[in-house]
């Protein structure tokens, strides 16, 4: 039986149109042009198809629904104002004012019913490929016969922005090639970017290249008006079976304005006169603004209710579940609320002095192959640097779809490719989708290439762990495209991001600890290449406060703070200068973010006023005048050659390290100053006002 | 006439396998499998088509050649090796040690014959449509009837790595709306990466997603053995006359190897028995190392002086150029030395406080209006947000195809789409050119996206122009996912790169001024969203020094630091403070890089010994521990509101810098301890020892 739009269809897509425009005239501010756009398509996907209760933004089995081009959300949050979310016409009216409900992009963990943040372009569209392959993962572990618990689709809406960006065609690629005939997106192809037609950049074949990604293509021709074709695209869609689908749909931006198709409607508010015009031609008042039609309301209610009613018949199931599966339900429950396993961190190993010296990648292998087993949430993975980064445990399973023979979809290894960025993104969906803890793997001056997954993974509060192998100069013969100088800066430089530089076994313990137990920071672990030794006065609880005193001196002449494989070759400098009658300490910093956090008292004891204070670390110097007076670092780009040799020509020895100490003393003693902590200078302040 | 290759050919294409083996084997590090895979390519590229002339490495017409998988590097090498560059076998014999001419990736302005740093996957391949770029660009601006001055065409050879990463699918999609014929893609098909078979992550069709990106695809089905059809491939593709080409060459990785085809001849030696047999196996002695035959020897020395009769050539047709169009030529010189037309600076405006108040993009619009007339060399751009960067002069033309009819290819202002991290990387290849300043708009916080392509400016001393605007919260309603908060951080903590944050528009001017001026250094403009107002006591020779004193005041009781907007706030909280009885001193901080440049007394006048320094400014006060004794900044993501809002909300006002300042003063007077500037601290140091 085809599809028959109902009157109130017209309607509600006409109210749809003209609170876009009014939302965004009242805000003076605000995107227009594509919610008006894709009102019908908005309409008909929340009214007949996507499964999800306003009531309750959690259910586990909802659709889940993001929107890519996030400037659009203007859309996304009449939507959840229609259906009866946590916002109201009231929210919709403080659009894009301080503190209010209605950010100028969407928000995770701010808007009740938005699953991730949006707006940075392309990324919307890779976290739903993360949220389509977690609803595989989530159904194949926890599904049983005649209980299917999982089964949600992730629809999502992109524009020509997202399309262009390399983030979303990394995504595309790794879609098609995982076969998620659950993830359902719709390109909105309305021909219009910023710099107006997108005949001035963006000419290729869009359908084409989705379907040389092995994606299921469908074509609207009109998005503005043929609601039918839109509905049978969608029904369609979801009867694949072994692909993800693109309904690419054509539609008129601005549709309704004076000045529709163009790009003026697009990132202003329509002038008053348009407005009105539009409300008369849709049959409305132009005096009135904010309508909402009754028969809308009504109308909405109904497709709430048959949301709300599909949650309910799943609670049934779901009781049935726990009868027959209690164990498992239990399993479920504990991840859903993100607890952890009562006492997982024991599986953490530590380590002493006589154990062998080793790589902090190697012992950060040990660590995810004991945490597999700890914690079946950990879903891990490496941009195609499995071997390198060390990521993989030995009897993991790779997630793949079946017919590849290469692995199943109850996998918990994901081979992504070489796509840092995508991999960012995608691990910010797995963890949206409420179950997992996503761990990937890259080289750590790769993670620049996906910076922008990452900051957004500290702006949504999401947990994803990094595992950044091959973490400075000390990779060696690669060079300098490969080692990161700058990459700490802008990872301890980000809201909400624990940078991890550990420097022994039991660092690399407590990093895991502390990212694990992290809910709402993301973390990037800096391990390396080379090994390391097991340093003496290192633990897990001191390391997990961020910051710790390795060797203790009484009036010492120095303290040297470093982090990762620098503290070992500075413990060396300190037996040197003993020698030469110097009394040095050695601080260990292996988080910056961490560290901030503990007791001024604390910090103070770490970090003690009186003497001076060198730091050491094979990275650029910028951000350590918080925490030392003088700098021992690399304040260029590093060298092609074996590690020790570009260790060597960088002074980053024990004696290059001690002769600077012996400077350092010298230089002060002659001074003849009090020195203070530079850390105290500030907190001393802070503390007092 | 079909193409007969010769016995020498193939005593070639085995000469650079086995050297690709050798030389891995002696640096016992890196990757001969794909040099093994790729040498017919090479060979038969280098010998019968890429016009280069290896005693002059920078002939202006040469075809430029880029090796996206920087990794295969010792391919390149041995061929400049084999071809006469400076690049001698011993060098080879250096591969990957401590500042030879080998390193691990290739590395412009290192190694002879280098045009672009690649390794990073995907740079290259994106470089290298910049490099197609400006060759057609200069083609049309400086070829006239007759002569041809530029006609040269880029090769560029990538793997699967770089297939998969995002800023190369970019790339090609521009490429492709560009119609750039002159670009020659070889993709090396060898189905292996570091995690093993790509059919474990990357099963989409490639080939298919060049045709929808409208290229011109070729496929050769054995790059093993059938040198005709390569050499056939290479013939079609320069016959294109409307699409740039890939040639999709299926290859063995390690070919010749006992374990060619798999990923153990990727990234590592072979082992001593393999390369023997290997050497057995094409009919040489298994004891020799490094086997050059002199047939080899004598037949480069042909395939040079193909490229080298070329020049010749090419240089009667300049000599005969120059006395037609003597003005041309003299412009095409200064411009190839890099040299700025005499005076060239006098065009960018000063300012008065008389003059009205504009917002940094706006006044970096009026600089890069007059730069467009006074550097023909400058070639602009934006990511999509042309309306928004302000980056577009009102007369300009758009590089465009002239079928198209939206410009020409003399047109000056590209059209990059929503790509930043091609336009970053595409900068670079347009400055590798020689011929170019090139400028890019986004907005700040997506330079992020594209810092992969900054990086990689910086190490190669390209001199690229970041346009990077709405630069804070200043932003205002688009929220946290647009406000840059660690931004800065990152690009302050780059080697050489610099990064500006103008307070008004004489600041405007002095970083165009240096960044122009900067041939080695890449820029990085943060510009305002919103208006400021024109300081009294800024000028372009002042804040051209990088820091500078705003308001001087004697016997200071704190000095306010800050940069941009926050400058002309501080101001106003200044006036405040005196109204208190406190004497406070301004300084602007508009770029560290060159401020850290100026002397120790200059640095120390600016901020100097005695009293408290407080820094301002709305970003992360990560790294201002250098300058400040206390930060006043925003270390969380921002927020969506109007701009006064915002910075309302984060206390970025006069009224909230006045009260800290007196707290500032307060506290350190009540210590009564003699404050040192911590610049002076670390620098007096420095200077000393």
């Amino acid at each position: 039986m085809p599809f028959q739009p109902q009157e109130v269809d017209k309607n509600a897509v006409a109210t749809i149109r003209m609170l876009a425009a009014d939302v965004a005239a009242k805000a003076k501010s605000g995107h227009p042009g594509a919610p008006m756009g894709l009102a019908p398509l908005a309409h008909l996907l929340w009214s007949r198809f996507l499964l999800c209760d306003p009531k309750d933004s959690h259910w586990l089995n909802r659709d889940r629904f993001v929107l890519s081009n996030g400037h659009a959300c203007i859309l996304q949050y009449t939507m959840l104002y229609l259906l009866g979310y946590k916002v109201t016409l009231d929210d919709l009216k403080q659009f894009r004012q301080l503190n209010s409900l209605t950010p100028g992009h969407p928000e995770a963990n701010h808007t009740d019913g938005v699953e991730v943040t949006t707006g940075p372009l392309g990324q919307g569209f890779a976290n739903s490929v993360g949220l389509a392959i977690a609803a595989k993962n989530a159904a194949a572990e926890f599904n049983r016969d005649g209980f299917e618990l999982f089964n949600n689709y992730t629809y999502v809406f992109l524009g020509d922005g997202c399309m262009q960006e390399g983030v979303a065609c990394e995504a595309a690629s790794l879609a098609g090639h995982l076969r998620l005939n659950n993830l359902i997106a719709f390109y909105d192809d309305n021909k219009i970017s910023i710099d107006g037609d997108v005949s001035c950049s963006f000419t290729e074949d869009v359908t084409a290249r989705f379907k040389a990604y092995e994606w299921n293509v469908i074509t609207v021709g009109d998005g503005d008006k043929d609601f039918n074709d839109i509905y049978d695209a969608i029904v369609k869609a979801k009867e694949c079976k072994d692909k993800p689908t693109l309904i690419s749909i054509r539609t008129t931006i601005g549709f309704g304005s004076l000045h529709q198709g163009t790009h003026s409607t697009h990132g202003s508010p329509l002038k008053e006169d348009d407005i009105r015009q539009l409300k008369e031609k849709f049959g409305f008042n132009p005096d009135d603004k904010f309508i909402v039609p009754q028969e809308v309301i009504e109308a909405y209610k109904g497709y709430a209710k048959r949301g709300s009613d599909a949650h309910a018949e799943w609670n049934k199931l779901y009781a049935a579940y726990g009868e027959k599966y209690p164990k498992e339900k239990a399993e479920l429950e504990r991840r859903a609320a993100q607890k952890l396993p009562e006492g997982w961190e024991k599986c953490l190993p530590s380590f002493t002095p006589e154990d062998k010296p080793a790589a902090s990648r190697k012992l950060s292998e040990g660590v995810l192959t004991k945490l597999s087993a700890e914690l079946p949430e950990l879903l891990g993975g490496s941009a195609d640097l499995t071997g390198s980064n060390l990521t993989r445990w030995s009897d993991a399973t790779d997630f793949q779809p079946p017919a590849t023979h290469l692995g199943d979809w109850s996998g918990r290894y994901i081979r992504y490719g070489v796509r840092e960025h995508a991999m960012g993104a995608i691990m910010n969906g797995l963890h949206a989708y409420g179950l997992h803890i996503p761990t990937g793997g890259t080289f750590l001056n790769f993670v620049s290439y996906a910076l922008g997954a990452v900051r957004l993974s500290a702006l949504s509060q999401f947990r994803v762990i990094w595992v950044a192998t091959h973490d400075s100069i000390g990779l060696g013969e690669d060079g300098p495209t490969h080692q990161p100088i700058e990459t700490a800066a802008a990872l301890r430089s980000l809201p909400n991001l624990a940078f991890w530089r550990p420097a022994d076994g039991n660092e690399v313990s407590a990093a895991y600890k502390v990212a694990i137990e992290s809910l709402k920071t993301p973390s990037v672990l800096a391990l390396t290449r080379q090994n390391l030794p097991q340093l003496e006065g290192s633990s897990i609880e001191k390391a997990a406060l961020g910051g710790y005193v390795v060797i203790e001196e009484s009036n010492a002449d120095v303290t040297l703070v470093s982090t990762g494989s620098e503290v070992a070759i500075c413990r060396d400098a300190i037996k040197l200068l003993k020698e030469k009658g110097i009394k040095a300490r050695l601080v260990s910093l292996p988080c910056f973010h961490v560290f901030d956090k503990q007791s001024l008292d604390y910090r103070l004891k770490v970090l003690p006023d009186g003497h001076p204070i060198l730091s050491v670390e094979a990275y650029s110097t910028y951000g350590w005048g918080r925490y030392a007076h003088v700098h021992h670092g690399i304040n260029r780009f590093g060298v092609s050659a074996p590690y020790d040799d570009a260790y060597k020509f960088f002074d980053m020895t024990d004696s290059a390290i001690a002769d600077k100490a012996v400077n350092v003393v010298n230089h002060f003693k002659k001074l003849g100053t009090s020195l203070e902590s530079p850390l105290g200078l500030e907190a001393k302040f802070l503390a007092a006002n």
